[in-house]
C-alpha cells in the first residue's frame, strides 16, 4: 500500500473537494494562449496582457474550482497578490517551460530555468505540475522524458510537496498524422503511458482520454477503455481537457469518472471560447457566467460519480499515512 | 511600507477569514494540557492521551475558526492525518519547546529539537509561532530571547512562511509576585514588549491584554491602553486568552479589536473547563456545543470590531506585494 507523507495528504485535501473528488480549473497556458488572444500575432501578446487574462480567468473560475493550476511567470503569483484566488482554493503550479525541443519530430520537455518544486512549495502552493510529451513508440525519448520525472518526483519529495504528472501523447510517424489511425492507437498510448510513468511513484497522474469521440462514439467500449486506464494507473487519475469541445468534455468526464477517475483538471473546453473576446468587459461576463456554469456542472458530475483520490491507495485516507511519537523528530 | 512576500501573504490569506481578521484557535498546549488532564500526576499523560485529547480539540473547533495553532509533537500531524483539520482551516505550528530555561527566574525559551520553519513549511502549515517569555526590565535576558526571535525571523523568511510571535510577561521581582502590582505595571511591560519585538520584522504579534481585569474595569482607559498597544505595535496583532475566564476573554476581545487588533488566537478561555471531563463523549459534547459556541460569538466580535491585517501596513492587501515579470526567477 501506498503511503503518504503529511505535507502530499495536506495538499491532497486542498486541491479536492471535501467528498476527496478534484473540480480543477487549468489556466497555466502560455504560447496556446497567446495564440487565442492573438491568432495573427501570438508574439505580440505581452507579459502584461497575458497575467491580466489569467487574473480574469482565476477570478471568475477559481470560485467555482477545488483548485487551480497556474504557471508561474504569468500566473501564479499574480493570483495571490491581486486576491483572485480565495483562500480557500487549492494552488497547483507547473514545473515546465512552454513548448518542447528535440529533433525528428521527438518531443522533450525542458523546465522552466529559475523555478523549482522547492520554490512552489515555498510561494504555499500545493502541488506542482509537470507537462510530458510522451509516447511509449519512441523509447529512448521516453526513457529521458521519464528521468525527468524521476528528478521531478525527488525534488518534490524533498519539499514534501505534491507531484502531478501530465502526460500528452502526439504524432510519432506519418501514419499518425492520420487523425483516424492516431485515434485508434490511442487507448494502447495513453494507457501504456500511464503505466511507466505512474510506476515512477507520481501522486497524480492528469491523463488524456484514452479515445477520440470522433470516431469512436460506442458507449461500452469508452467505458472499457477508462477501466483500462484506471487499471493502468498505480495513481489516482483526473481528466485533463486538451482543447476538446466542452460538450464532448462533459461526455468524457462523466465517462471517466464512472471508470474509476477522480474528477478532472480542465482548461481549454472550459473557457476557451471567450479568450477570443477583445472586450473585456464581455470578456469577463462570458468567464463568470457561460465558463463558470461550465464548471459547475462538471464539478457535479464529478461529484456524482468521480471515486475519492484515496481509494485508489485504501479504504480510508487515515490508513495511508503514520504519524507516532516521534513524527516531528524524523520528519 | 512594509512589503510582503508571496508565500507569507498566501499564509495571511489563509490564517485570516475573507475579510483579514483573524478567529483563530490555541491548542499546542503541552505542560498546561497533562495538568489539566491529570492535576494530580500530569507526568503520566502520555503521547496517546495527549494526542487523543487535541485531535478531539480540533476536530471541534476548527470548523469554528479560521486556522487553529498546534504543537509539532501531539497535534499538527495528527490533525491532518486524521482529518481533523478541515482543508480550508489555516495551520499554525509552534516551535518552542514547553516550558523554559534560565536562573535566578530568568525565563529563555528553547526551541524544540527536530523541529523548525522549514520543516513547518514542508507540512503544509502557513505560520510558525514562538512562544516567548519576554520582561523589558531584564535587558540581558530580553537581548538573549531578541536574538532568537531575529533567528526564527531569518529562517521564516528562508522557508516564506509567517513568523507569529507570542512574548508572555512574567513576574522578575518580588514585588512583581504581588498581583496587584504585576497589574499594575502590565500595560507598561506588554506596550514595551511589543515595541522591541514587532521591530524585528515579524509578521503577526499575539499579544497579552495589556491590563489586568481584577485590578483595572475602566473601559476608556482599557480602550487607552490597547490604543497604545497598537501604537507600539508594528505588526498586525491578536489576542491570546492566557486561561483568563470565557467571559473577561470576550470582553477583552472586544476592547481590543476596537483599538485595532485583527481579531484573536483563543485557547484555554474557550476549552479549558471540558478538559476536566474524564468521561470522552461528555467531553467531546461539551466541546462541539459549549466551546463551539464560544468561537462562534468571538468570531462575530472579531468580524464586526477587527481591523482587516492588512490596514497595520496599507490601504490594501495589493499595495503590499509586487509581482513584475521576473517574479518567478528572482523568487
Amino acid at each position: 500500500m501506498r503511503r503518504l507523507t503529511i505535507g502530499k495528504l495536506r495538499g491532497l485535501q486542498q486541491i479536492a473537494d471535501d467528498r476527496g473528488v478534484f473540480a480543477m480549473c487549468a489556466m497555466d497556458h502560455r504560447g496556446s494562449l497567446q495564440r487565442m488572444i492573438n491568432p495573427d500575432d501570438p508574439g505580440s501578446v505581452g507579459y502584461e496582457t497575458l497575467a491580466a487574462y489569467k487574473e480574469e480567468l482565476c477570478r471568475a473560475l477559481a470560485p467555482v474550482s477545488s483548485a487551480v493550476l497556474l504557471d508561474p511567470a504569468y500566473g501564479a503569483a499574480r493570483a495571490i497578490a491581486s486576491g483572485a484566488l480565495p483562500r480557500d482554493v487549492g494552488l497547483l503550479v507547473s514545473l515546465e517551460a512552454t513548448g518542447y525541443s528535440g529533433e525528428s519530430g521527438a518531443r522533450l520537455t525542458r523546465l522552466l530555468p529559475g523555478w523549482n518544486a522547492a520554490k512552489t512549495r515555498r510561494m504555499g502552493a500545493s502541488a506542482a505540475k509537470l507537462l510530458l510529451y510522451y509516447h511509449p513508440g519512441l523509447p529512448d525519448v521516453a526513457a529521458r522524458q521519464r528521468e525527468l520525472v524521476q528528478q521531478i518526483v525527488e525534488d518534490c519529495a524533498q519539499a514534501d510537496i505534491l507531484c502531478l504528472v501530465e502526460p500528452v501523447a502526439y504524432p510519432i510517424s506519418d501514419e499518425d498524422r492520420d487523425p483516424r489511425t492516431f485515434a485508434r492507437r490511442k487507448p494502447d498510448v495513453v494507457l501504456q503511458t500511464a503505466r511507466e510513468l505512474t510506476a515512477l511513484g507520481i501522486d497524480v497522474l492528469k491523463a488524456e482520454f484514452p479515445a477520440d469521440l470522433r470516431f469512436e462514439q460506442d458507449e461500452g467500449r469508452l467505458l472499457g477503455y477508462c477501466q483500462a486506464l484506471d487499471e493502468a494507473s498505480q495513481a489516482p487519475w483526473v481528466l485533463l481537457s486538451a482543447g476538446v469541445n466542452y460538450e464532448d468534455f462533459a461526455r468524457q468526464v462523466e465517462i471517466a469518472c464512472r471508470s474509476g477517475a477522480s474528477g478532472f483538471l480542465a482548461g481549454r473546453a472550459v473557457w476557451q471560447e471567450g479568450m477570443s473576446l477583445a472586450d473585456g468587459s464581455a470578456r469577463r461576463r462570458w468567464l463568470e457566467t457561460v465558463a463558470a456554469d461550465r464548471m459547475r456542472h462538471l464539478r457535479d458530475i464529478a461529484a456524482e460519480y468521480g471515486r475519492p483520490w484515496w481509494k485508489k491507495w485504501g479504504d480510508a485516507p487515515t490508513e495511508l499515512v503514520q504519524v507516532g511519537e516521534d513524527w516531528y523528530a524524523t520528519y
